[in-house]
Parts: structure tokens; sequence; C-alpha cells
């Protein structure tokens, strides 16, 4: 039976060592335990990119994991330090909403990590989250690190607003590396021009967006609508880098209309 | 007898997540199996750049090794998805060329990986390719994964061409972080200039560039040419970027000639 | 009882392959052993940033850990190649300064690495160096890789000068992701202001700088001086990058005044 791992998602990058200091901790105070990089190259203090990430990956690891999330803009404020135990897994963090894709389930627990006065006020990630992933990967229970915590901050993604046409206005929440544009709209049952017309009508911009199944149906240069790999609809240009080509920005509104 | 590992490449970033979920299905299918990042820098959809970086590792790692590589601007079309067993190394991706180095090799096998129906058209690398290298790190046999597959895109280094003043034309593949430009020329008995004078000559852009032993041969602002780490010339300024510095590109042609 | 970890710091980036071929060797050569990417994005031939780096990490990981950091602008002149054990701790690279952290602690024992005549004279960092690493990880003893060498470069950290009217005169080290301005002028005792006036004055570029404890105590927009997380003085500005904003850089001189 293999242990658990930690995995690891800050905004540190990895030039100045700040990651090094983390693993080290973490070597120290749980031998044997793998550690996984998630990334280290957040936006720095963009709290609402690391929540987005790390939406996409925790429930994918087993029951077990630890998941350590070190976006920390407010390190030395009053935010709480915080470790959850959610679905079976384990997040630690700060309380600023990083880690809230993991608070909205039913189970999810809560407890406020203490923070010692002698711990650097500038460095938690080490003195503070670093030592509690060691001890919940150890198998140490999640009442043990601290007092149940019930102001955690909840941020959600924004939802659709239904228009009195009928039609869905969300927006853009994320650019990603390929400048593909990710929106809050769900794709599940988004569908694609077919010979009876369009099923659906994509809009951004004030220009009306094709919708397809895939890149591949896509022609070169075309902006076109499509199913995400999480389930929301996806703006993207085949081969192509449709942020950039088309000035498509985090937050601009995306229609979805159903004919 | 510790597991094989499975070494991931793409052309990703880690911001996204994508990386993260690439790991989080690779965790829970293969418990135990050491993950070990080859890079997720290739730039965008480069599957020339990613396979000359395949092709400089996939044999250095031990036999039963995994390597996962996804550079996979096709996603949804009709590429196939491929896994391959050579020379005791697994590797998985899209058949797009980026596999090639491992497909030259007297023993390599392949097999097409099927593509269920209900997978996200937009991510195989999440979908198709981390189970199928899951497998595989798990010893699964290669024929269990697919059917054989004859019709895999094999994508060769250009071969340098002998001129007739006996000089060879190659080009330069790739440029290095260091600004190095490396070549398809290969450096095997390139010889440094002696008493007698220069064994070799090397002209690129319209100049002659001393042939050197290594990097500390050269004078400071020196543009050389020497044997590389992999056995091919390379072109280097001795603590500076040669690139930038002499405006040097991948494609540009380099010539070789023994005097 | 889990084997020791090798620790992996370079100057590579990691799209070239240079890493990932590394990562085969120490694999190859040290299987079952845990391999920790502590960076690979360090600027190029800076073995300055390197060594402030490694500082920052080597003695934080548990006995017997073997560090490998490669920052060698000199590969293939006459610098030679060592090996070091300090506190238990071992460290393999180049000596030109980088692994000076480990080089005052009074057990520090240094070996000079042979290089064989066959090995790349361009990629000491794969040839000899990862070996090397391997077979310290491996429990050979640091004797048995190389006569004993004491003449490893040892760069310290510059020191602040007393000046006569009483201030610490020091400089800015380095800056970090953040933009925050690390200094060589040690923060314990660093006093912030109380009713009673500050304690401590903080100058830089012609302006007082107030003194906080932490980001938190900074107004938005503010530069202050604060403890960092290695003990040291700090220039940041909360949620801002004090680098960008206030034209900061690396060698800019900073004075510490006692009031």
């Amino acid at each position: 039976m293999p242990l658990s791992a930690i995995t690891l998602l800050t905004d540190f990058g990895t030039a100045d060592g700040y990651v090094a200091e983390l693993k080290g901790v973490l070597t120290t105070l749980a031998p044997g335990v793998p550690l996984l990089d998630m990334s280290h190259d957040i936006p720095a203090h963009d709290i609402e990119h690391g929540r987005l990430t790390l939406a996409r990956y925790w429930r994918r690891f087993p029951v077990g994991t630890v998941h350590l999330a070190v976006i920390d803009p407010g390190v030395g404020t009053s935010r709480a330090a915080i470790a959850v135990e959610s679905e079976g897994r384990f997040l630690v963090g700060p309380d600023n909403g990083v880690l809230s894709p993991a608070l909205f389930a039913l189970d999810a627990a809560v407890v406020q990590l203490p923070v010692d006065a002698h711990v650097s006020a500038t460095f938690h990630g080490r003195d503070v989250f670093a030592p509690a992933a060691a001890q919940l990967a150890l198998g140490v229970p999640l009442s043990a690190l601290g007092d149940a915590w019930h102001h955690a901050v909840r941020r959600r993604t924004p939802q659709p607003q239904r228009q009195a046409d009928g039609s869905l206005v969300g927006e853009i929440l994320t650019i990603d590396r390929f400048g593909n544009a990710l929106t809050n709209l769900m794709a599940h049952g988004l569908t694609a021009r077919t010979a009876a017309g369009p099923a659906h009508t994509v809009s951004v911009g004030g220009d009306v967006v094709r919708v397809v199944g895939t890149y591949g149906d896509a022609a070169h240069g075309e902006l076109v609508a499509l199913p995400g790999s999480s389930g929301f609809v996806e703006l993207a240009i085949r081969d192509g880098n449709a942020a950039t080509l088309r000035g498509l920005r985090r937050g601009q509104s995306v229609s979805l209309l159903a004919v």
C-alpha cells in the first residue's frame, strides 16, 4: 500500500528557492511521502486562478491525498490558516478562497491551524502549511490539527444569467496557455450545426461563433465554440491563439442561445 | 525492485491545471508509480521540438519505463492515438511524429489505442494516453491495449547534403536556452585547429567559424563550433547567447568542410 | 526506511531535454531513489543566484540527502568537479562557488571528481555530476569518489559595512518573483515603529522606509521594510511589485540605522 502523496500548488515560481524550502520541510517531516508538483506558475497573488486550477484536479487524486495550495497574498494579516477534509481528500492553505472547490461538499470539515508566534510572518507555506500537510499525510486526523472553523471563505464561480430572450450570458473565466478561453457556460447538450441548422448559437464581442464538436472541426483561423474538457463551453481557434488573435479577455461576456 | 516510472512531456505549461489532471489520473490508476516531469514547456503545438526533446532522453531511462508525450495539436481529428514498445521502453502519445525517435528500432511495436465515444474530444492526454500509460506501468502487455498499427508517422531529422566541393550542408535544428544552436551535422571526428592548420571548417551565414573542443577554448564573444553533448556540431559563444548575438535561427544552413 | 532523495538545481530550463537526460541517468544508476526538482529556472549562468537559492534549502532536507546543483558556465574549462559532505548532507556540482553555502561548516569535506576523457566536454551534469550523485545516494562514501580537494571556491554573501554614524550599509542581494528585494542586513531585533517612535530606520535610494512586522501592516502602495523569512531585512510593497514600482535592483545599497 503506497503512501498518500502530497501535491503542491503555489505562485512562488521556483527560482527563488521557496518551493525548495517547502519540499525540505515536507521531506523531513514526512519521509517517503511522494511530492507531486501541480504548478508553481500561478500568476503572483492570483487567488482566483489558483482556485480554478485546484478545481480541475483535487478530486482526481485518490482518497487520502493531501493538497497543499499556497497562493497567499494576505500572509501575516488576520486571514486564517486552514486545513480541510472533503470527500476523503485533505487540503491545506490560507483561508482566502483558494480552497473553495473542496468546501461545497456536504461532508467538508474545516479546522483553523494555530500559528505559533515564533514562525515567519511572511512564509506560512513553509512554517504552518507544510508541517500540517506532512501530519495529514502521515495519518494524523484533521481534528488533531486545530479547532473547527466555521467562517471559511467560499468563492464561487460566477453563474451565467438567463436573459429575457432565453439566452444565457456567462463570461470568460480564464485564458489557457494555448489561448483558449474557458467560460462558465455549461456545455452539456451543446449541439453543433446540423443539416437542420444550428441548435445553439454562441456569441462573444458582437460576433456569432460557430459551435463544433472538437478543434478538428474548425477551419484554420476560425473562432469556434466547443465543449471543453471540464464540461464548459470553450472558445478556440484551431492551431492558433484565440485570445491573442481575437482580443478575448478574462471577464468578457459570452452568450449562449438555444435556437 | 522499484516500480518503473512514468515520465511526462507536454506543451501544457503547468498553470492551467491540465498537467495536474494527468497526474491525478496516473496516481489513481497506478498508485505508487513514480511520476517524473521531463518538461511541460515545449512550445505550444511544436511537435518537432517535442520530438527532438524526446530523442534526447527516452533511451536513457531503464527498460520498463513508460514515456508519456502529449504534444497534440490534432486532438479530436482523425490522427490515431498510439502506444509503442521499443528497446524495452514504452511510449504513449498521439500519432503525429512526436514519438518517432522510438519508431526506428528494429523491434518497435505499435498499437492503436481505442478512443471511447464518451471521452473529451479535446483532452486525450487525460482520458486516453494517461490511462494507457498507467496500464503499461502496471505490467499490462502492449498487445492488450489495442490492435497493431502499421501507419505510424515517422518523422526524421533532415539529413545533411553532400556538395560537389565535398562539404556537408546541414542545418540548425534547434536553439537551446543558452542560445546555443544545435545542428544535424555529426561531430564524430570533428577536429580543432592544430599547428598544421584547421582540419575542419564550419561556416554559417557566410562566416567561417573556428572549431574548438569545448566552450572554454573560445575567446569571449567569439562564435565557435564544437561537438555538442549528443554527438552533433553545436554553435556557441562562451558566456553569451549565440542565437541572439549572431542572429542564428532554426532551419538556417550550416556547412562543414574537411580540409 | 525510505531511500534518501536526490534534489536537482540547474539553469537548464526544461524544454531542451537536458534535465530529462539527467533524470534518465539518475533513474538508471540509482533506481527507486526519489528525485526532487528544486528549480531549473535559475537565470542562465547565474552562479550567484544559484548559490543564494541553494543556501535557502540545502540544510532543510534530512541527513543523507544528495543535492545536485549544476549552474556551470565553465564546463570544459579547468574548473574542478567536486562532491561535498557537510552536516550529513551531500552536494555535487562544479567548483565555481555555487556549492559555497555548504563549505563553511566545520565538518565540510570536499573531493575532486575525476573527469574521464571520453565524457562530453559540454555536459558534465549528465556525465560527471549525476553519476556521482547516484553513487552517494546509494551509500558510496564520499572518499571513494575522488581525492580530497583543498582549493574549493568559497563565495560569501557580501557583509554590510558599519558607518561612522553607526548605521549599517548593506545591499539588495536578489529580487524575488513577487518583486520583493532581499538584503544582506540581518533582521534580528528589527523593531517596528512604536508609540515612542521608530526604533530602526531603513533607507534605500534616498528614501526612508517604514519598518513593519509583516506585509499586512503596510498600507497599499507603501514601500516597507520587514523581517524576511530567512532572517534578513526585506523591502516590499503589499500586493505590489516593489522592484518594478520603485526601481529597486540587485546590488543597490540599503542602510539600517538604530535610533
